[in-house]
């Protein structure tokens, strides 16, 4: 698209800018971008050119970096103001994007932050709220009317107001008590007569969350009921603040890169470039897992010595055992951590999942176990070599299956996130059983292999 | 939620019925059900209830329905209403719905069908899109005016035409020819004078995309600049249709759901609860070539077969071997097509990438082979073996982490979906090269470990 090469160009040029020292002219010319290409720019800067270069730029500005980005860059973007600079720039933006800046901050530096803001209180209070939850990443930037006054009243009140873009698409309407009682799109707004009191348009039977709501949970609900925003309220349904379907989509993304993470034992917030440091901080400690749960499959192996003494043809098919229960496991337990974090599947399925999980694994399993077995049949020439590969293979993949099913859903009823490290305990289930099947059957006919 | 059991209430009161055959109770009572909640009863029907019961729906109803579901459930519910009555319930749909629907139809079927409907032109124009193309599912549903009039004729304009309400939050400025100036958002237009002219607030550098821009593009595009809507335009500017955010968190999550199923060599329309039979003709083909890759790392393994007479031991490691590559490498894999599709991964970044990995791939490398090797002097009290252990598996981490990344951005820089099995080929090369490093470095010194 054009306006991508005008984009780049500008980034181009501003960079050129920050390199020669000609700050005044860099930051002319960055105000001309969307934010979101600033907050690109300001991360591609070395560390001291981000601080200089920060430090010149208008603290709305500034402001407005902070909305576009989170945790890893979000903190060097932090680094980059300096927590005493960092006052100053949080006035310019909404509460709840001051309290995503401060949580990421020591807690002796979070009280000296709130204590400097003119609206400390309002930001700690939304500190309160897990960094997941609906209250932790809901926005109070939204318009609350009462039911009595006119359709013309409020066009007036928004004339004045005059909100952000994304903010009024909705009002809502709350009692004296500023509970919440429905809500009156724009659109109505605009299509009613003027004398319309608004509590002849609300729509009562709206979709709320409460502060405490899961913010994925939050987030299908918008994307099961197309909404474009949901209003959050407290236990006694008084209007707390409101989940906008941009903060709903940057969830979906969040909670969907941590699933496909956390399954291959990643942590949540590792990004591709992220310092190598961090990387090897992140990923090693599965790994090591991963080592445990591996040598407890070569203590298996190793009970099988004497039979692999015999006849070592049987290690050269032991990756094709694990191997085939490591997909079919895997490829289960995928659909499992997906489905459950679609809405699709829960505990209470369990039976109704292993019931089609088993069908599936016998089919699978019979398939590949003779093709298998034929294959090898072709390669080495022994019958019973064959049959013993293509029987282990079948009870690996229905074996395989079933786990793949079991260890997301027991996760689940455990209260643990169903994705965490699946696959690495998926396939130490399936290399343990594959060669339990396979060299235990193997040593009951080993007479016949050797 | 209190709503929610209300909702699974009148869900299983109205299932009641439909078993009881009592159709005209079911109808009445499913109506105050949001449709959403209508498709899930639908859908959990039995086959003939369902095709009675949809026979029994008003068809503006059956229509809703058809707006909620996908692929597999789509297809489901157009069996249930019988390709014959489907013009009339196409009738009452938006275009882009109905080129969704009429899409999952036999050729010949798709023919006829669009000869019944009224408009039928437009839609076959949208059936000319890509599936997963902006145009493929921009809707139609947009209101365009001209710069020349004033606030206070669009609002009247409004009032007459009463849009959708989530139709209504950008009007679209076009010229003459119907090419795309700006837009011009409904809060705009409340907080203008009634008597200025649109073209004084139509904002101008809008972020459109073409019709034939792939839609998980398109969805990045929305999520950026916290977008609610997209204008999709053809070659020559010209205003074709509207993305709305809706639309895009349901692109956001197929893609999500897609990049993780090809990972592991699943068919991306698979469900949980799809049927067994479809479940095996979907998984069975990747699991096949899965075989094929293990029996690759067979022969490695086969070519080792003297040295493994003569320290079967080694046999026991081999799983370790193969893990901790499998391990290492799906977990570079991962953060490489996720990163991918987040738009933070190309194939011009390949250096810094492998530059990055193999650092990773050094320290974890060396922690996983000096912790391994340990625990394996441990257990066998053998030197040598440790550290051809140790030695193997730091080699093979770093060659894993390689792979990780190549294999991704390779398939992408040919045209390939970077996802698609990238597990399975990231495994067999960890599976081949461990095997290699390990029996190659213990034939060389297999007098000291025998």
């Amino acid at each position: 698209m054009a306006e991508d090469v005008v984009t780049r160009d500008l980034q181009d040029d501003a960079r050129s800018l920050i390199d020669g020292g000609e700050w005044q002219k860099a930051v002319a010319l960055v105000s001309a971008l969307h934010p979101a290409d600033l907050a690109d720019l300001v991360l591609s800067l070395e560390e001291d050119g981000r601080r200089e270069f920060l430090d010149r730029l208008p603290t709305d500005l500034v402001g407005q970096l902070f909305e576009e980005v989170e945790d890893d860059e979000l903190r060097q973007l932090i680094r980059g103001v300096g927590v005493e600079d960092l006052p100053a720039v949080l006035e310019e933006v909404e509460d709840d994007v001051a309290a995503d800046v401060i949580q990421q901050l020591e807690p002796e530096e979070q009280a000296e932050t709130l204590a400097q803001l003119d609206r400390g209180d309002e930001v700690a209070e939304l500190l309160r709220y897990g960094d997941e939850s609906a209250g932790g990443i809901m926005s109070r930037g939204y318009v609350a009317l009462n039911e009595g006054i006119s359709v013309d009243q409020a066009l007036s009140y928004l004339r004045v107001l005059r909100p952000a873009a994304d903010r009024a698409y909705y009002l809502y309407i709350i009692d004296s008590a500023r509970r919440l009682i429905g809500t009156v799109s724009i659109r109505d707004l605009i299509v009613s007569e003027p004398s319309t009191r608004l509590g002849e348009i609300t729509l009562r039977d709206v979709h709320a969350v409460s502060t405490e709501t899961d913010q994925e949970e939050a987030a299908l609900l918008l994307q099961r009921y197309n909404l474009l925003a949901v209003p959050v309220v407290d236990a006694e349904g008084h209007l707390e603040g409101v989940m906008t379907a941009d903060d709903l989509i940057d969830v979906l993304q969040e909670e969907a890169t941590e699933d496909m993470y956390r399954m291959v034992g990643l942590g949540d917030e590792e990004r591709v470039f992220s310092p190598v440091r961090l990387s090897v901080k992140r990923r090693l400690p599965w790994m090591l897992v991963n080592l445990i749960t591996a040598f407890i499959a070569s203590a298996v192996v190793g009970l099988f010595d004497t039979t692999l003494g015999k006849a070592t043809v049987l290690a050269a098919f032991m990756p094709v055992v694990a191997g085939q229960g490591g997909n079919a496991g895997t490829q289960t337990a995928t659909i499992a951590v997906r489905s459950i974090a679609l809405g699709d599947l829960d505990v209470g399925d369990i039976f109704r999942a292993c019931r089609k999980e088993i069908f599936v694994g016998v089919a699978n399993g019979a398939a590949i176990g003779s093709v298998a077995g034929f294959a090898a049949y072709l390669w080495k020439q022994n019958e019973t070599l064959s049959v013993v590969l293509g029987t282990a293979l079948f009870l690996n993949i229905v074996a395989a299956t079933m786990g793949g099913v079991l260890i997301p859903l027991g996760l689940k009823s455990m209260k643990v996130d169903p994705a965490l490290a699946a696959n690495i305990f998926v396939t130490t289930v399936t290399d343990v059983m594959g060669f339990v099947f396979f060299l235990g059957l193997a040593t009951l006919v080993i007479g016949r292999i050797a």
